[in-house]
């Protein structure tokens, strides 16, 4: 205790026992959590240091946390002596490097600020999540993706490098500025995407690019989710290069037009694509319209070239599909993504299990990158009949997707939430080594045990 | 010996003891090789794990080679009881599959093999090492950069799945079709660029892209090398968005221009930049180059844009620098990676060294990416003259590109060439985790030991 206080001597940073808050013991979508031994909210790497030494020490769990945005149990505890090292108040942006494009961040900054602030100075972080308020370490832990992904990546391809502190509290730098390397094992990537499994992120240092000086948003009715699929395919091999190629069913779309109260903009057909291009050029992006226009005109019904106020209404439409969704019933949301031309397959068999299971399924998700989020939805069910109803078609669905050559998680993580799923759809040979790696970094199994295997 | 005439049943795919073909001996930098205990050369993926498991068997170390053209020592016998898996014969193009944009390839194929054939159905593979006889294995083993890494990356980002046999004899598919993962640790980036120490790949999947329709060459004169960086630097924040921007002295040119017999364009000042820009539309590609126009008019003496003819014949006189060199004499040729913005101080200092030395020392390089090619030259020194200036100037070198936050080896790789460098150059806790990391994988050390680190 009183080494703890040592450590973190403000004590508005610092909860014992019964004096953590509720917040730190609930989750989105995990329940009945046990209590925790601490919470601790350091501002400095060395507090971070110093917090998983007296973590060693003690003989306790360590558990990084960031905005608390994650949905797949990642960040929960489910232990009961943790300590539970939330990051939040690292959220300084630290100097942008104009030669280098790049911006050094905390972990604890929201990438919708990484937007605002770079964006004012004519550069670009493309990672955007629709979560704008998660953080960059929460990002970096779960490789997080969103809207653009299909033209310029995820998460990973941002991160030239990072600092982190192990779980026997030495730190270590993974990366570097330069932007080629073959010197050594690429230990930064092992890191991307761990769960917080392997370090606690204290420092990024971000790639930045030249802000695009144009852009332009396209909405695509078809007749169904098949047809968008195949448009969707078309306009990826046409070189149009989008920048994002979003779809979303007309029954998900039902929520977000009721919330905000008009509609989009085409109400023919079942299914819809919502793009954007962007570029340097307004004729080029005119040609570049024109190109995905060709590509897609076999296969849909309308093809509306947005005006700026209609754009914005669009996304806006597509950014409140789940918001939509939670007036009207408690649901879940998955995140399975496949090989892209398996897209439209998976689809269809969510509502094979709807009839199946009778229990109401909505899909929206990333066609550019073959990432589905599929949402099962309550409804009128006792919670008896959507527990039990959720579990059988969960794992017809994952079955599907393993058949299909996909994985549990595109963006999201795999937690605790996903665990099983991972398990049946990863070659026991590979989370062999994943274990084993978790090992020479972790020995004691010290740092967010249980998670993601 | 029979149990391995029972796997290579073919005897001209098999070599033993004395009738070891002598090209296996040697490499164009290191000499003095020791015998080995034999060669292999596989032509399936089941006959790869074979001979693992021989060696395990037998207790012999296992080395596997490509195509040959590696300059690091990575893939030369050092111990005298090798095993060599030469997987050149491994050299099938499988599946194209245009739903998902990628191509099967086994890992002798070469990069310009591979080149060839996407191209001519519409498609790109950008990853594009000088070298364009190596192979896609060996790209995939040092992580290959080449000409278009700036605007493209490097081999990594387009590996979508590999197929690896392990120091034991067991194969792990790593990586998927899928374009995102949040879905367990990155195994896959750690393989990339692992230099044959941790599996032989036997199959790769490369993720391809539509292929650009229009290009541009641009050829820029610059007083000296500083004005060329800053040229680069001011090209790259343009948002022109070049996919190589190569940087060469007047110097280093002067070998190509003697051996290709014709000048290059412009003659004046003492540094130039040649790049690409590459597109879909005519028109907006007119718009980027004035875009680098107006980048580079300060810095730039001259700015010529190229027609295809005098781009060709640019581009040859880039690529034959090195050719050029070798009817004048033996050299040595680096690939040290810096922080884009010190590109100009490192060559800078490169010429500072060649007055401390007396060893002449030519520039040439993707200074897109910070990636130099500094070459010493013999000339006329005694081969003991030689290597005692080279030593020293090594010595003062790398200990420049250490302090400027570089790294040995941009796309080369480490071998055995720049082990004590890359020692030099890393923190103690980082080569320590990779060791950690091959014993996971390699426990009895038995995959190419003694690279690397």
């Amino acid at each position: 205790m009183s080494a703890l206080e040592e450590i973190i001597k403000d004590p508005e940073r610092l909860f014992i026992g019964e004096s953590v808050p509720a917040e730190y013991l609930t989750d989105s979508y995990v329940a009945d959590l046990p209590s925790v031994y601490g919470v601790a909210l350091p501002v400095t790497h060395e507090e971070v240091m110093a917090l998983v030494k007296f973590a060693n020490e003690h003989d306790l769990i360590i558990l990084a946390r960031g905005a608390g945005t994650g949905v797949a149990g990642s960040q929960v505890p489910i232990h009961g002596n943790e300590l539970i090292i939330d990051v939040h108040l690292m959220n300084k942006i630290g100097e942008l490097d104009e030669e280098t494009l790049t911006l050094t961040v905390e972990p604890g900054v929201l990438v919708g600020m990484v937007h605002d602030y770079v964006e004012k100075k004519g550069y670009f972080y493309p990672p955007d999540p629709a979560s704008k308020h998660s953080s960059i370490g929460g990002n970096v832990a779960t490789n997080a993706g969103g809207l653009r992904a299909v033209k310029y990546g995820t998460t990973r391809d941002y991160v030239r490098e990072m600092t982190v502190v192990l779980p026997n509290g030495e730190d270590m730098t993974l990366g570097s500025l330069n932007i080629k390397s073959s010197s050594g094992y690429d230990l930064k990537d092992l890191f991307i995407g761990s769960e917080g499994t392997l370090g606690i992120t204290t420092q990024v240092k971000l790639k930045l690019l030249p802000l695009p000086k144009v852009s332009q948003s396209i909405l695509l009715a078809f007749e169904d989710v098949g047809k968008a699929t195949d448009g969707a395919l078309a306009i990826l091999a046409s070189g149009a290069d989008p920048s994002g190629v979003e779809l979303f069913e007309k029954e998900a779309l039902y929520y977000a037009e009721q919330h905000l109260g008009y509609p989009l903009k085409t109400q023919v057909g079942q299914a819809y694509l919502l793009m954007t291009l962007d570029g340097n050029d307004e004729k080029e992006l005119i040609a570049r319209t024109e190109t995905v226009r060709e590509a897609a005109m076999s296969d849909a019904l309308e093809i509306h070239v947005l005006s700026e106020d209609d754009a914005v209404k669009s996304w806006a439409l597509r950014d409140n599909i789940l918001i939509g969704l939670m007036a009207f019933t408690e649901y879940e949301m998955l995140d399975e993504v496949v090989p892209i031309n398996k897209f439209a397959e998976l689809i269809r068999y969510t509502k094979e299990l709807q009839e199946k299971h009778g229990l109401n399924v909505i899909n929206f998700g990333h066609s550019g990158d073959g990432n589905v989020h599929t949402v099962l939805m309550k409804g009128d069910l006792s919670k008896e009949d959507w527990l039990e109803k959720r579990s059988g078609l969960l794992d017809d669905l994952y079955q599907k997707v393993s058949d299909l050559g996909g994985l549990p998680s595109a963006e999201h993580g795999i937690g605790i939430v996903k665990k099983k799923y991972l398990e049946r759809m990863s070659a026991d040979i590979n989370l062999d080594y994943m274990r084993k790696i978790k090992a020479v970094f972790d020995p004691d199994n010290r740092l967010n045990p249980g998670k993601l295997f």
